[in-house]
């Protein structure tokens, strides 16, 4: 097939196009190094079954054109502000990066007859459940983040334009994703504090937010494996492991495969890590366990495994 | 107070300014004309109480301008596109005068520490539920038409402000809503089309979807007393009558209100009017109902002072 990865330099759109060139298939990727960078796709160009455009999938006129120029088969839609953090100050980002994107994209699928579509959905469309087990069919959806906010607004968006055009649409709702790549978040942040100073570690919060971390490669994987035969519709999983870390028990983690002792962690307290922080999160997993995908790594192993991937892309 | 009705001009934007008035409001109305009229706010030029702004509330700058200049106590967001079938062919509208609209507002309340809002929303966010009485936490939400898909995206993007701000947000989800000043719908089909030919009526499907209508004096009335002390964060209300009316229902009424006898029905066929119609749908009001309102008017009794309403406006 030849798929459109719309962010596709970004940290999961790019371990994606990994995996979707070794499974034969041909990459229109879109991206404008907004969070993306050039270093995480630098060793696709060349490719014959790789195709860059450095593009803003917020401009309308940008996106169509690729669509009328390219014959997609699929698109997996993986832009948006990810760094919910870093929005919290400034809406307009998401608005722009997170929704219009999504918007621009369905107008060039609906009116070049693409049917085949997955997005990349969040747990923050869920807000602050106050620790419930929250399957898909959730409710009410409160999202407490610019972010989640607009990321249900593109869900809402998909539902009517999957119903209106006859499309076969995947949404996986997942929780933090680590892994090589990185570019935010707490393990990358601690990583790059304990560089600049080993002593001591600042901590946002009161370490006690708890929420389950995702390894990169189980969630390609569970893409791939969901995504070579969508139904009719709009199906809707949560994607996730069963475990959870707190943030100081990362902290923690990132210390030993650092090989750092004796740090001092200090807190900046509060429940919650910063306003629009949902400071604890578990799903419920039953559905995506009913077909049979199950996460390889515990979400303590996907913060080790992801504190050696960094170190060792640095090294 | 001093309010603003953004879309003020509109079917009930400007029924609702009328209410806002004489309960001693002043009124900041914003309207581009699109789909309001300047003969709905034409008996309220020249009021010192009444401020009105000829502008496309898509146009952030504009918006802004306005929030800046104007010092707004409570915001009535009415604006979007509420034409359904007309935005099936045309997405754009409901991302521009749905949405955007939406953005905006918040943005320049966000900037301009306005803290109070009511929002109109709609039963669309809940697609087709195949009959089930829905409640507030009704789920999954899947819209199935591009204005109900970008008004489930107003009501996270909402969520998300009114907790980064800590605004007080009145949400009111209704059905159809008649009465005087109505633009379109069945309707107001039905009696433009049998003012042409008064003998036989087309009708858009099958004659049996079957939907609860509401009469905007009652929205108003309901509407004037949930804002009058809105609590802090985000209250959902569903809002209409317990009653239903069947498209056939309606045609009989409008039928019956002009005097016409013996009139030939003919119907289009199928399920819904047109692709993204929710063909039936019955609402869950225990919770407006336990908060002490009740409508006056069955759905049929709404449908027939319509017909008055609208017949004896135009004579």
């Amino acid at each position: 097939m030849r798929v459109m990865v719309a962010g596709g330099a970004g940290f999961i759109g790019s371990n994606l196009i990994d995996a979707l060139l070794e499974a034969g298939h041909s990459v229109v990727c879109v991206d404008n190094y907004f969070i993306g960078t050039k270093a995480n796709i630098a060793h696709l160009h060349g490719r014959e079954d790789f195709t860059f455009y450095e593009k803003d999938l917020s401009d309308r006129e940008a996106v169509e054109r690729i669509f009328e120029k390219e014959k997609i088969d699929f698109v997996y839609h993986m832009a948006a502000n990810s760094d919910i953090q870093a929005s919290a100050g400034a809406p307009e980002v998401e608005y722009r990066n997170t929704y219009t994107t999504t918007f621009n994209i369905l107008e060039g699928m609906r009116k070049n007859g693409v049917k085949g579509l997955f997005f990349c959905s969040t747990s923050a469309v869920y807000g602050d459940a106050q620790g419930a087990h929250v399957d898909e069919n959730y409710a009410p959806l409160r999202p407490i983040s610019y972010y989640g906010g607009c990321k249900l607004g593109c869900e809402g968006i998909i539902s009517a334009y999957t119903y209106m055009n006859d499309m076969h649409t995947m949404m996986f709702r997942f929780p933090n994703v680590i892994g090589p790549r990185l570019t935010h978040g707490a393990v990358f942040d601690f990583i790059r504090k304990l560089k600049a100073d080993p002593t001591r570690l600042e901590i946002l919060g009161d370490g006690h937010q708890c929420k389950p971390y995702l390894y990169v490669g189980d969630l390609v994987e569970c893409i791939m494996r969901y995504t070579k035969d969508v139904p009719a519709g709009l199906t809707v999983y949560n994607v996730g492991g069963e475990s959870q870390s707190t943030v100081t028990g990362i902290a923690q983690i990132v210390c030993r495969e650092m090989g750092l002792k004796d740090v001092t962690f200090t807190y900046t307290g509060g429940r919650g890590g910063w306003k629009g922080d949902v400071p604890a999160f578990a799903y419920n997993l039953d559905k995506i366990h009913a077909a049979g995908w199950h996460a390889s790594m515990t979400s303590d192993e996907a913060v080790a495994q992801t504190v050696r991937d960094v170190i060792g892309c640095r090294r």
